[in-house]
This record gives structure tokens, sequence and C-alpha cells, in this order.
């Protein structure tokens, strides 16, 4: 049995996706019978010492305290960038410069210029990109598209989106890069996952308006003090939106939504039949064919499985239920595939950027609300 | 024991909200304590025949086949009606012109200037009016505005409501005064009932921008026909409101939801919990006390029972259920006790009209929408 | 227009069912199109004064304080007992004697003999009786019944079914006729649904066996003391069951069930599909054809609706929902067909016989469980 | 930064237990903080070929066709054994003769005193064992312990609980190690999960009594053919459950249930409050303190989150779902531990023998049921 060739993984930053990045990497071979076989080569972290400690604990061969070196660094494939949004441009242009394949924590950039510039710079480089929208992984995602692609619900006419957490609720979570002006806000952090699977499912977004709300108009300047600051992104927005194809509807993105740890959710009404789905219940996706309503009719919920691409990757069994990171797993697979020359099912840097677009469009809108008095 | 005096109806219109008005006033008296005696007194239909007929089915004393008679006759201490909203102006006009009460269905009547020259009658003629809002009278509606009151969940932030059914999705319905351009419409038809609700919840409404589809182009011209026409009323309708609170949301009306009957719910998120609601399982309210998503917080399903008024006077056991007939019941209850002097919860005609305003400020809207091109 | 015949009803007891029965008499007229016309004729109850003043709430002509005058009166046509239940046998045998027909609430009676010599009377009596196992009339559980027998879940092989509520779960609720040790306990009061049930969908039961548990040792002898007295009758009863047909599986009666207010519930699988139900949510069912957890298969929730009859006699549109007080309605309906000569949907006194008959069985069995130490 | 100490394992076995184990060993150290790194030292398959192939698969350094050769290496460390049951007790009587520790999938062997020497034998040996129960390892299971522990429902009075799936309900799935009468049928295969649950949340069962049915009579006697054989194993089993502390209820094995893919469920009713959970939505948990019923009382969602340990390994924020192989990877981070000295959670050998002797006597009691005729 001849050896796979290796793919050399440069990882920025050890946080929430850090980890779960390196999770990823150190299971993917196991799940997926891959072209390469991803090595976990260098963690660059914040200092030398750190990067240190997490490079052990999260078994990567070599560390640096300068992400400089590692997107330098010859050895390298990959660079994965789970750094903070603002380090997004200058670890990308570094890693692109090098030449190598890059794989960047959403959201893309924190402006949409940044953005712009990346994926021009991605462009000329010619590798290959992928921005972590993993809620897109999702098998029942995946199966909502094809039944959608297979007009197993007539044609689209309405979208109804949301992604409300609650992890902003408390007035008394500090500022941090979240609610930094530039990119930073409930729309751009979480409204770019109900954005981004609105496009994966339906495709393009050609008109939006909006309307924003800072529900907690102070917070604190850091944790443990009692000094406030003004609050100057959102925490809630809602939004009209409107496809090229047609089909209109609306989206929220809201992260002081108390009672709402996960819900990422979407109602997709067609012309013979709808699809319900919430990350909450990630496992399930409902579909209603035809106008339901009758004798024996209504939505049937569907339970992730086998017959549902890739969820056999992970167990042989129907209804044993793919977690969080296992859709990071199949996140890296695709894009491990991809840079072995397959198809690249993306979001790439280009698609990461039309939804900073609409991000950006509907921010925009709601500086100005085109509501009207009644 | 003496005998409560008599309030004598007369019932225009046997249809869908005929019969459940002659149920609800057949019902009341057994089931609440009132200071006056429903009687079942006259019913106007389209013909004689048709009147006598239902007359008895419906056990009415008398019967007429021209709702002139009805409006015009001594007896009669209040109206109620429910014939075609076309029909509804100069039926309450009469009416009112009587000096009669009067109970209307919803909407109020086709067009906003209709119903201001209405509300403006009866204001005028200084009797009792209600139009029949039913689902404001369930008593977990009544639970969530008390919660909403007592600041249970905070000062209220947004507000994501939503009336959705498939009465319409088939294309193959045809034309009916619910296409008629004149009052018809998802957004006038059950957007009203969102609408009515949300500001039942949360007070007045201050501005609106909307976004509506035909999504079937034509219908047939009436039933059992191949013959086609155009469709000149909305089938869905996406809005952005805001309250006078400065609480902002969304609201969608959609009669072409294909697996939804009866999705009249929505999202109340304040700034220390949410409440969640649809009629789908109008016996059920979901409340979060905090941000929620802790050790053991979250979502608590409160399930209708005696300590919900007026629950108990349906049942004296918990998880018994009311139905929809049930909602009517209480609606002519409160409307008996307003009669009688106590205080009108509504919604009477101003009402209507306010909701009303709504609904034709966001259809104006939607003749030019605010959305922007990316 | 001819009038109806006149059916006059005498009911005993104003109580949460003789309320019950009183809304079903009053309003099932113009509900459902009846060969017979329901009178209220006359209320008897525990004194006069109180039968005055309830016969002037629940709108009956007459009432008297000795219900042996109701029984005996000549005009009563239809007997209806809504008495504790330790005067069910004497009030019926006195109606019998009279040659009324009987429509009984349950349990027919306090012990199984006394079951049997009512029902051994009314057959000599050779009139029409109805028991009161309102949860059967409910269109949902017609339509499970229908697509049982009509083989759309296969052959059925097991049975899990449960009436669990909190009425009696606070120990602090004192004892009254349900912890009577003759009749009382939650098998008697509340399995006898389940089985009920379980008898309509699937036939007879040939073999039990149970174990039950007083979960609250004492209780105030009444409300208002603190003094306290033992409690001998069960909390809660588990049974292991078999069907005539060899189906198998679990009942569970419980009145002490925090958390719960209505799980009268069932899950009947069969050798192709299942049903799942839950009086929590009285207007869906659940239905798998096939083995479900396939690519778009699983549980289709059913939504109550005009196709589900006699739901359409309510409400012609689906998605609106009964309650409780409506199955009332419906089984006063098929009552009045059965006396006006219509096949007797039952349950009448045998079938309800044949419930008590596994009520008793099982709680024998419970004074010697046959579970074996491990 | 020392290195930690090495942990070889020596996996048995390369099916959907073995992928899943060989995932956990790989996943582990870079989620949890563990006193051993565990290597992936050598896979023991069918045959030579098979074994190098999967070993290359899952990242094992060695590979072998004999699983002698592995269990009597010097390097290995732990045998993990994933091989059809049958073989449970001549691989771990190997290992433990050499003196390894061993991880062994449940059920411990297929008949009572093949599990009742292996127990014995790992007694002697003084070594560590953990059998693999690993639903037992969510992390709202461990919840659940710890409510009723803290008496956070009262005195717990009741247990109903299930595992229902439905991969035998089609009737021409073949004759397999499932189905072979020494060791197989539904109660043994998954009614071990429920009992074992049932163990961990509420202790020892001292009582039982069961029922059996063999839904399908004849299946192929291998994929392909259309030749039949009888099967003799149960297809769905009931049981009458009692607890040591006097707690009763029922519990059922199907693994026939059409519709169900994972409803291994309970719902433990206390004096003071209920708890409920199926796995169907494993990160979900729901508590009812108190009766519920009340004015906004009932059962609250728990979502699982960083509050419930170890779900905080594997994501920081609440909402993001654990999966099935996430719980894999809880058990083998408990296994390391108990390897290095820390506290054993179980379940132990003892304790999956104490779960054969109730699987054994229930199967015992079926045979001759002690349900009565009515």
């Amino acid at each position: 049995m001849t050896e796979k060739p290796k793919l050399r993984v440069g990882l920025v930053g050890a946080g929430f996706m850090g980890r779960c990045h390196a999770n990823a990497f150190r299971s993917v071979s196991g799940l997926f019978d891959l072209p390469l076989d991803p090595v976990a080569e260098m963690l660059a972290d914040v200092t030398d010492d750190v990067a240190v400690h997490n490079a052990a604990a999260l078994g990567f061969n070599r560390s640096t305290g300068d992400w400089r070196n590692l997107c330098a660094d010859p050895t390298i494939d990959l660079v994965a960038v789970t750094a903070p949004n603002a380090l997004h441009e200058p670890i990308v242009m570094a890693a692109l410069k090098a030449g190598k394949h890059v794989y960047c924590e959403k959201p893309l950039s924190t402006t949409l210029e940044s953005a712009q510039r990346m994926t021009a710079a991605a462009q000329a480089a010619g590798i290959v990109t992928m921005v972590g929208f993993n809620f897109l992984r999702n098998p029942m995602i995946r199966l909502a598209r094809e039944l959608v692609e297979a007009g197993e619900i007539g044609e689209v006419v309405s979208f109804r989106g949301r992604h409300a957490e609650n992890y902003m609720a408390d007035p008394d979570v500090p500022h941090s890069f979240r609610t930094d002006p530039d990119g930073g806000g409930a729309l751009a952090d979480i409204g770019s996952h109900i954005i981004s699977m609105a496009r994966y499912l339906l495709g393009p977004i050609s008109h939006v308006t909006g309307q924003s709300r800072t529900i907690h108009k102070t917070r604190p300047i850091s944790a443990g003090t009692t000094e406030r600051a003004p609050v100057l992104v959102d925490d809630a927005t809602f939004a009209l939106i409107e496809f090229e194809t047609g089909a209109v509807g609306t989206i929220e993105a809201n992260w002081a939504a108390s009672g709402r740890t996960m819900d990422l959710s979407w109602e997709i009404t067609g012309t013979r039949g709808a699809l319900v789905f919430s990350q909450e219940r990630m496992n399930e996706l409902l579909i209603c064919k035809g106008p339901g309503g009758g004798h024996t009719s209504g939505f049937t919920k569907i339970e992730a499985g086998p017959s549902h691409p890739p969820y056999a990757n992970f167990c042989p069994a129907a209804g044993h239920h793919l977690g969080f990171n296992d859709l990071k797993v199949i996140e890296v697979a695709q894009l491990i595939d991809a840079i072995a020359g397959k198809q690249n099912p993306g979001p790439d840097f280009q698609e990461a950027l039309e939804v900073q677009k609409i991000v950006s469009r509907i921010a925009l809108d709601c500086q100005s609300p085109k509501t009207r008095a009644l």
C-alpha cells in the first residue's frame, strides 16, 4: 500500500475555531478516503510560549509566535486562518504571496474593501480558497438544496430565514472584536450565516432593505470592569430580500435573542411544497410535498442517515446524529478534495465576498431606513 | 330567580363565520355568567328560502332574505355581520342608522375609506362595536400580553410575526372575493390577523415597508371552469415594521404557504426573555426568562389551563384544550359584557381601522418597493 | 319546514362533566344535522336551590333536588348521568326502570359487579346506552382507526399507551371520591381512557399483568385540614397487555405525573408503518408509512381538517383546532343518532363493562405482582 | 514541554464500531487534556490484507490478520474489542491473560455465563475495563443523573424507558449475528442500552417481568437470497421493572419500530418534578420542577452547552450540538483517565454483567409470560 501525498497544514490561531480546525484535520483521514493526507505541521499563536503549549495540546509538529513565519515556511501547503477578523487580510495576503492554499474563517474580512482585495489576490494567485461557513456542510442542508433543485417543492417563491442566538443577550457581555464598528455587529457575525445559506439554497440575492437596532446601548469596556462605553453596532437586524429568481422574503440576524442558542433556521416555500429547517435540530429536515393539510399529508420529518451524503462517512446507521464538529470535518474533506483537483464546492473567497457585499448593502441601508410612517 | 334581560341578535350570513357566530351565541350563556341573555332572533341570508333553512339549522327564531329588514327590525339589539366583505359597509350603516350594536367580521371593510366612514358613523351612533379578530381571545395570547406588560421578558426589542396558511397554495383555487382587487389579497385577509395581534401585544406600529408577490399569476374564473384570469392581489407579503416603542421586526402574510394550515405565529424578544407562540399549537405558549441556554434554563412550555382566564369557563382542568370555536365564544362573551356597560376590550371599529391603515400602508408601499439593488 | 321531534334531556349533576354535557346538548343542533332536536328539559342537583341555580345557568327548563324525580318524569327521554361514580348505579337503574335512554359518564360504576348489573339491566331494557369516553370522539382517533383498518401500517404488532396527568401530583391534594378504595385510583380514573382507546383502535385485550404504586402514602382528609389519612388506591399503574390479535405492549395510568396535563398518548407499531398520538396535541396525528428513516421518509404530521369527519361540522378550514368540549358535542351527536335508530358507535354499557373488566383484572393482578427478583 | 506517556492501543475490528473507536482515539487528545497520549498502534482484522487496508485507512501503525497476535503483542497497553459478539470472550480472555487493559463493545458477551467468566477474569487481572455503552456519555444524561441525585425532581417514583429503532423493520433484512439465538435479539442488542441507562440514572433494578414478540417469523438466510429461515429471537420485548428504591416502570426494546431511528428515550417522574429525554434529540433535556401545568410552569427545554460537562471540551458555545461520534470520544477520555488512575466511571465489566443479568432474566421470563387471561 503506497502512502498518500501529505498536505502540510499551518494553522493560525487556537481559539474556538482554531481548536475546531485542528480537530477536523486530525479526524478527517479516518472518516473520508481522501487523495491527500493532512499533517498538522505548524501552529501560530500570539506568543511563542502560547504557541508551544497549544501545538502540544492540538498535536501540531511545530509552532511559532509569529504567523509571518508560518506563512513563509516552505513546507506549509495550506494556511488555515482562525485569527481575529481584523488580522484576516494581512495573514491571508502573506499566505497568498507565498503561494499557499488558504482556508479562512468567516467573515472573510472586516470591510468590503478588504474582502475585495483578498479575493482579487487569491484569484491572481491561482490557489484554492475556502471560507468556513460550516453550517452549509450539514447533510440536511445539502439534501435541502438537492430537493429544491430537483423541483420537489415546485418553483421557490419565498424564503424566511434567521440566525438568532443569545450570546450577547446579557447587557453585561463586554465589548470585543464583535462590537468593533469596523466589521462587527450581529449582521456581520451571524447574519452572514443565514445569507450564505440563502445563497447556497436559492442562488443570488438581488435586492435588499434593512432595519437594525442596538438593543444594549452600552457595554462594559472589558470583562471585569463596570466602566461602560457605547455600542456602535447592531444587536439585531431585519431585512427584506429578493432573489434573482424573483423569490422574496426576510432575514433576521440577532445575537441578543433570549432563549435561542442556535436558531439558524429557515422556511422555503415553493409552488408545490415547502422545506423547514433549524440548526437547533440540525439532524432533521421537514418537507411537505404539495399544499399539505389533507387527509394524510403534512410535514414529514426526515432524520439524517446514510442516504444523506456524507453522513455515512461518520456512521452507517440512521438516527445517530452528526454534531457541530463533524460539519467542520466535512468542510476540511471538501477542501482537501479541492486542493487535490476536484471541483471546489466553496464557499471560496469569491462567494464569501458576495455574502459580504450583501451584509454591507444591508448595513448601509439600515443607516437610512426605508420604512414609512403611517 | 329573576330572568336576565335579553339581547336579541340578528345575524347576517350563515357561511363559515355565520355558523361560528351562531354557535357562539348559542353556547355562551352556559359557559359565562353574563348580564344579558343572547337570543338568536333573526337570520338574514341571500334568499328567503335559504334564510328559512339556515335559521332552522342554526336555531334562529325568524329569518329574512333581505338584511335590510333585519337591520330595521325594532326587536333586534345587536347586528352580527358575516356577509361578504364588500357588503360590510351597507349592512353596518343600516344597522347603525337603526341604533343597533354592531359585531362585524374582519376585515372591517374592503377599503380604508369605507372603514373610515364606518368608524365615524359608529362613533356618532354611540353604540358598542366589536370586530371578529377571534385569535386575540385565546387565553394564551392574553397571558402573553400580561407577561409583556408585567415586564417578565424585560423591554421588548423585536417581533417576528407571521400568518401563513395554504388555502390558496393550489393554483387551481378559483377567483373569489379573496382575489377581488378591492379589498382582497393575503395581506388583507390574514395579514390583518398578525397585525392586530402585534398591536394587541405590543402597541401601535409606527412605520412599515413591504414587498409582495403574486405567486399564482392566474386562477380559474370560477370553480369548475378551465378559463383563467389574472390575479391582481398578493399571495404573500413581507414587511419590516417598527413599533412606537422603538421595537422592530417583520411580519409575513402568506395564503399559499404549502404545509401550513394555521401558522399565525410570532416570537417576541425582550431584553430579559422571550415568548414564542403559534396558533398551530394554540394551547401552548413558550416563555424563556433571562437569556436562556444555561444549566437548566431555556424555553418553558406553558399549557393552557384554568389559571389562564377565561379557560376555566370552559373546563376546570388544565390540558383539555380550547378549540377555534371556543375563541368565538369568548369574543361574544366580551361583546355582551361591553353592551351591558363593561369596558370594551375591543377590537372595536376604531382598532380595526388602525389595522386596516397598516394593511393599506404596506400595500401601497409594495407598489414601489424600497429594496435596493446590490 | 317541519320541526324535528324533540329529545327531552334530563341531566343529573352540574359539575365539570355536567356543564360539559349541558354545553354539548346546547351546541349540537347548530353543528350537526340531527334527526332529533335535544331540549334541555330538567336538571337534577344536590338540593332544590342548587338545582334551580344551575338550571338557570345552564339553560334547563326545569330542575329538581332529587334525581329520582328526574328519572321518573314521564317527559324525559334521555337521562344523562354525571353524578359521583358511586351514584351511577342507582340513578341508571331508576332511569332504566322508567325506560329512558341512558348516557352515563365513565367509569360506568365503582365495582365490576355493579357495572355488570347495570349492563344486564340496560340490555333487558332495550334502550340506547352511551358512556362518556369522550377522547374516542376525536377525528384524529377516528382517522387512526381507519388507517389501521385499511392496513396502512401493515399488521399491528405493538401498542405503547399511557394516560398521565398531574392533578394528584401534589401530596396535599386531599382525599375525594378519586381515592375511595371502592372504585378509585389512577387506573380506574384515567387508565380506563387508555384502555378504551386501545380497544377502540386495536380490538379486544386478552391478557394483562400489572404493577402499581401509591406515590403519596397519605393525603389530607379534606381540603383545608392538616389531618392526613392513608391512601389506599394507586397513583400509578403499569401493565403489560396482549391483544387477541397477538399484538403486545404496555399501558400506564398515572395521575401524579409531574409536568403532564394530558398525556393520553400512544404509539402503534405495525409491520409496515406506525402511528403516534398524544392528546397534548389532540389535533395532530403522526404517521410513518414503511420503516421510515430513509431519504425523504419519516413521520408525517397530519393536522386535523375537514377531510377528517366530523371536523367539518365545526369548521370548513383545516388547522382551526377542535377543543375538548367539541369532543363532547360529537359524542352527543352520535348518541342522538343512535337514539334515532342509527348504528350506535358506542362505547355502550357493554363496552364500558369490558373496559372495567380489564381495569379490575389489572388491579387484582397488582395485588400480587408477577415480577421476579433478579 | 515534556511529552506525555503513550497509551498504545490495539483495536480488534474495523466495522461500524471499530471505525468509531479509531476516530475517538485519533480525536481525543486534541479535545481533552489527558494524562496519557493514545497511539493507534495495531489493528487486527479478518485477514492480513483487510487489516493492512483498514490500518492505513484508520491511521494505525501496524496490522495483523489474527487478533491473537495483537493480544499477545508486548507493546500494546489497551485492547479495544469491536469484533462480533461471539468473539468477545476469546479476545478478551487473551488480552487479560497478557495483562492488557480492555475496552469492549456492548454486549459484553453472548451469554450470561460467558460474561461472568470474563468479569471474573478481569477482576483477577486487576486491569481497567470499560464497556461501550456510549449513550451514557452524553452530557445531557450526566446532567439528568446530577439533577436526580440533587433531588431536583423529588423522590423518583417511576421510569418509562424505551429503545426503539427500525433497522430490522423490513422483513427482508437477512439473518446475521443479531438473530443468532445465542446472544441475539432486540432485547440484548438495544434493550441493553435502555437498561444500562436506567441503572445509570436510578440505580439497581431488582425485579422484572417481560413479554416478547418475533414480528417477522422468517428472514432470508443471507443477503441476496430468497431462501428464508425462522427467526428465533425477539423483535420486540416489553417489561415491567422495579428498582431497589421502589420506583417502578416499563422498558421496551424494539428493533422493528417503523418510523424510529433512535428512540432511546425515557421519562423519569419524581414526587416534585420530571425529566424527559430522547436520543432522537440528544442535545436536549426536558425538566419540569414541581407538578407543572400552572400559570407559567411546564417542561423547560434545556439545550446542551458548556455548563454541561464535558460539552465545553468540544465547543465553548451552547447550541452547537454534539453528535454520536463525540459520545465515543468522551468514553475514550474517561477510559484513558481511568487507566491513568482516576476513578473509573464505568460501565466496567461488572456493570455490563449486571445489565446482562437483567437482559437474561427478562428473556427467561418471556418464555413463560406472567400475563393472565381476562
